[in-house]
């Protein structure tokens, strides 16, 4: 049995159909959403209190996570975890520092100064769903690139559990990036409780992070009124390209990787080389494939996200890149036999999220520690959105500083470009401050 | 007769009553928007041709502006205009080249090396308005970052006129920026155009520029589906602090060319200083907006947007600031009497799109061509949103290289880490690959 249907040099035209995701309908979560939205501007924190009891099951006094919550999770999470965490927040942390950008400041002539003040956002609001399972690197994630931008106020909301806890680890990860502010509100009423603000929850300038389909739409539906987002999302996805030299089981290990975040992921194969040892390739990977899911949880998602995943086997470099392109994949492993094979196909990569290189660039590697963000562009909008990182809690202001020397040397551009445009107003701005016989 | 209501030491929490926009009605807009961008969806080109034959009593056979029609422009513009172009061009792509980033290349531990590919969007849409003021100021502001970035595809809109035309100074300012693909349509459908794309029109990665309530929401509800957009928009607006030695003529002059924008934009003054004698210098500004006023045009856009601008007078240096980031003006000028006390203010600013320094740096010269860029955010979204720079046309693409021993080294982490995140599979893809024992 197969897992992945295949294809044998896609004609480009193709690309749209064998590249499709799997359709989200979110005819009525947007309906939903935009009720959920509306309430918690109206009734603010009642809400969020009432939502928690009858999404979460929780019944809370205080939104807030309190100090002793935060120093309880210090000795609730394992030792080895802590570790884990601090060696991750280290290399997110020196990878983050490292983006952090220069001002410019240019003379464009005598009298004209122009520059960039670089300020961070006052005010960012991140999100860490909840589900079985502690979404704590996530938290690193948001949080790092947030402090390292040097944002004043970081707010985190994630939903409680049943007993209104936040697990450990989600808690103990924030601390470490010095994130006190925490609240137990989950879903798209989280979402606006930081768009909107509560009377505990501050109004935020932009909201990050990942969820489900009511906490993505809640974000979009806010990002049209009131508040900036990182980025719209989909269904976490993967391509591998290599050649039919790769270690199958590495290939198979990381399309099941990818394979195992949601029902709705997908994991795309791409095999460069000749039809025939091609084929042989992808028949090793299938039978990693069944070795391996074997030994895995979650069986239900891996099938489900292998039923829509294909495997392309294409000879040509350049219509290899066409197709990852036209893909634009959240993560892209590129494994082509050498450094040099690896490096050259990267180059031509202009829509992708993240791409790992070589055999042992795994895409866990960037999903917890190496240092690279994993909140990446998913949905083909790579094409349109560069994945999180510190650029993403930093404004730009240009300011500019005109003598009146430098006036004069621009007014007769500025007078001439004023008149065509009929701003009389705006015409004379500049003379009246150069004629000086008022 | 005052032109400015003015309001003394304002408290903080008045803020957003005193600072309040100019309300947009969006209603209908919106549902009519959404019948436009389903109808181009649905029937491409010939929507278009329709359209411009509708809304600009346009009858036009093609839709693209020809190459001759490209080389006529260049014989129509007058001389001192193609000069004040020329001018406005190299100062632009002078500050937007001091932009381009650099990337960055990180070796975080033995074997782990982490970097960012920097790629400029493959196919970026720029719209520019129509009306009775051909905007070719717009274009340099729009083309010439997408040019520095390097951008393969550029593609311009702009609606044509009743013959069918564009105006030659439009044309003119695209060739300097090498942009050679403009399509004569206007409103919500260019936007429809060029997200979805037409068989005339490619779909593009990225929408940028200013537009009518139509064109701005049209912006908005292709953003959540398919396309990136530069920012939301509303209208311009300028908040001018000054002493109460400033020249009254300077800021009745500054307020003036913001107000002839629209009806709708809005221009603030805040004189700190003590109240007996900022209130004579607001008093020699109403002196000079009256006296300025009988020179102008457009006294119907002046009139009425003087008519919800306002004017604040504040002793204290920390209150100013805060009422300006509680506003997050779109332009904001700044003459308080010496550079050293304007830059300590400036410093101060968090929510603003751009900043003038000192008596001569009027928002005209920024406005066209002192280098910096003159799509900014409006409407309070400076507190969410950057003006358009070259980063606004680049991606950035994080790219890891992990050997054997790097994966060795971040080993235990990950094993860790996706334990306690309960992704086995994330876990397999590592232990498979440090075991070598299959």
């Amino acid at each position: 049995m197969a897992y992945l249907q295949h294809f044998y040099n896609p004609s480009d035209d193709d690309f749209p159909l064998l590249l499709a995701r799997n359709q989200q309908n979110t005819g009525t979560v947007a309906e939903q959403v935009q009720t959920i939205l509306k309430t918690v501007k109206e009734q603010g924190d009642a809400a969020l209190i009432r939502y928690a009891s009858q999404f979460e099951g929780a019944s809370l006094s205080s939104l807030q996570v309190s100090q002793e919550e935060m120093e309880q999770a210090r000795s609730l999470v394992p030792s080895d975890l802590k570790g884990a965490l601090q060696q991750a927040y280290a290399h997110i942390k020196a990878f983050h520092t490292a983006q952090l950008p220069q001002a410019e400041h240019l003379e464009i002539a005598d009298g004209i100064q122009l520059s960039r003040n670089i300020v961070p956002y006052q005010r960012v609001g991140l999100y860490i769903p909840g589900g079985t399972a502690p979404l704590f690197s996530t938290v690193l994630m948001l949080a790092v690139p947030a402090a390292v931008a040097g944002c004043p106020q970081i707010v985190l909301c994630t939903p409680p559990d049943k007993e209104g806890k936040v697990h450990p680890a989600i808690l103990y990860a924030a601390s470490l990036c010095n994130v006190g502010t925490i609240y137990k509100v989950g879903g798209a009423q989280a979402i606006g409780a930081m768009a909107y603000g509560t009377k505990s929850i501050g109004r935020v300038d932009k909201i990050f992070g990942p969820g489900n389909r009511y906490v993505t739409e809640a974000k979009v539906q806010v990002s049209s009124s009131c508040c900036a987002i990182d980025m719209p999302a989909g269904p976490s996805e993967v391509m591998v390209v290599v050649s039919d030299e790769a270690d199958p089981a590495f290939v198979a290990s990381d399309l099941l990787s990818q394979a195992e975040h949601g029902k709705d992921s997908q994991a795309m194969l791409v095999i460069k080389g000749n039809r025939r040892s091609a084929e042989i390739q992808l028949a090793k990977v299938e039978v990693e494939l069944a070795r391996q899911l074997e030994m895995l949880c979650r069986q239900d998602y891996l099938l489900s996200s292998l039923s829509s995943s294909r495997a392309f086997i294409i000879d040509e470099q350049k219509a290899c890149q066409r197709l990852v392109n036209a893909y634009g994949p959240e993560h892209l492993i590129i494994n082509l036999g050498s450094d040099e094979a690896d490096a050259e196909f990267a180059q031509g990569i202009v829509n992708a999220g993240s791409i790992f290189l070589g055999p042992y660039s795994c895409e866990t590697a960037g999903d917890y520690a190496s240092g690279t963000n994993h909140t990446l562009p998913t949905n083909g909008w790579a094409r349109s959105y560069s994945g999180v990182s510190t650029d993403s809690f930093l404004k730009k202001i240009t300011v500019q500083k005109v003598t009146r020397k430098g006036l004069a040397y621009l007014g007769p551009t500025l007078l001439t470009m004023a008149e065509h445009e009929q701003l009389r107003a705006h015409r004379n701005a500049v003379s009246l401050r150069l004629g000086g016989d008022r």
